[in-house]
């Protein structure tokens, strides 16, 4: 682009930074809404999850902009290596932060249904979860913001707390469930919440990941850090009220 | 690109072609991935399902050569209209087909730990699940190949029969886990099998919106249809040994 006027170069920087803004208040409403999403979960506030459902289409709608602002971009730019590369990140960070803004709407939802179930003691560990998401996601849009690698490898790297407990979790859930079955509609709709924060953490990995490609130009090396094992988790009633076994005993 | 000398034309034409072939591939093997898996969990195949958690990374590998040829193909050409739409739909379409991958191999993983729980009853309905939805993946590909626009409508809409056979099953889940609390850990893994089945159908109705989008330039309009109303749900445990109580009686 050297040879282009400069009142050129300037506008095509002005779009190029019109996407990142895009991106930046596309994060912010993603943490707002998965904070509402729990503060509604802790306070069995049904009214409050309702509007945290319905927000959730003006993320959607960021994204569709920032779509077609970045593809009216390539087609119009033909943008080249660092800036083509802008242009390809911002693309990719939207679809994450659309899907964790879908998450943090399906943890509202299921927080409706649970206002309608006796109150169960593992809602506790919810907002601990929530609030290491929150913190992730929060570090991922400073390192976006910064074009910091070393931060999105260090966001990359907490992930795997929230993995670890996911799993806990998803252990101590299960046994609620055994002990009670009237804990078991609450029981469940907490798995899948405490599954969604999860999967929105691994979102917030995607996008670290994006940034280091964004400011390096090349992708982070190796195996993704993976501490959820829960799926290959198996709980067993305990036999004379005992404490119920898992996986290391059986 | 009318100017430009044949030779050249004709290698950027293979390039394209390479993207669609890539996602072809990857589309065939998310497909199989599937099948397997829900194979593994029916016959309680342990070895099965570890082989389809394996096989998965192969499917990442193509998501990344496919990463890597577009960005390559949109810098070194600079495609414009239909050229840079086929691009942009690749790197999507591929990024769908990646998820689904995923979630074929959540659904082996869940596999290997249902062979360490006794039988339960609802594994039955998982196939039929499982049927329809890669019936649809194979439509979408079939629509995809064919830039066929009508087709890939056609599958969006169907995506509303797999909500509807999700939600049925969890509420039927959920009452097997409260008729007996050594169906909890079994039930719980096969919940998220079958959400994960779920997803997969969210993921091809993303990938037919893509096709749409492909063909006519246009987003398609509209909300998507929507008939996973589980996260509403609320089952009751029945208070006397008759039938648990849902969101109709409550």
């Amino acid at each position: 682009m050297t040879n282009t006027p400069h009142h050129i170069v300037r506008s095509f920087d002005e779009e190029l930074r019109g996407l990142s803004e895009i991106i930046v208040r596309m994060g912010g409403m993603a943490e707002a809404q998965l904070a509402a999403a729990i503060d509604a979960l802790v306070k069995r506030d049904a009214d409050m999850a309702a509007r945290v459902v319905q927000q959730d289409a003006a993320i959607d709608a960021l994204e569709e902009r920032l779509d077609h602002d970045a593809i009216r971009l390539l087609a119009l730019r033909q943008p080249l290596a660092d800036d083509l590369r802008e242009v390809i990140a911002a693309l990719k960070i939207s679809s994450d932060l659309e899907r964790i803004g879908d998450y943090a709407a399906n943890v509202a939802k299921r927080a409706i249904a649970i206002c309608q179930t006796p109150p169960i003691e593992p809602v506790r560990a919810i907002p601990r979860m929530g609030r290491l998401v929150q913190a992730i996601i929060k570090d991922t849009l400073d390192a976006y913001v910064a074009r910091d690698a070393d931060r999105a490898i260090d966001v990359w790297h907490r992930d795997e707390e929230v993995d670890e407990m996911y799993t806990a979790l998803f252990r101590e859930l299960l046994t609620y469930m055994m002990e009670d079955p009237r804990n078991i509609t609450a029981g469940t709709h907490l798995l899948f919440i405490a599954k969604n924060i999860e999967r929105i953490g691994d979102h917030a990995t995607n996008i670290a990941e994006t940034i280091h490609y964004l400011v390096t130009g090349r992708r982070l090396e190796g195996g993704r850090p993976k501490g959820d094992t829960s799926s290959f988790e198996v709980v067993r009633p305990a036999p004379q009220g005992g404490a119920p076994e898992g996986n290391d005993k059986a």
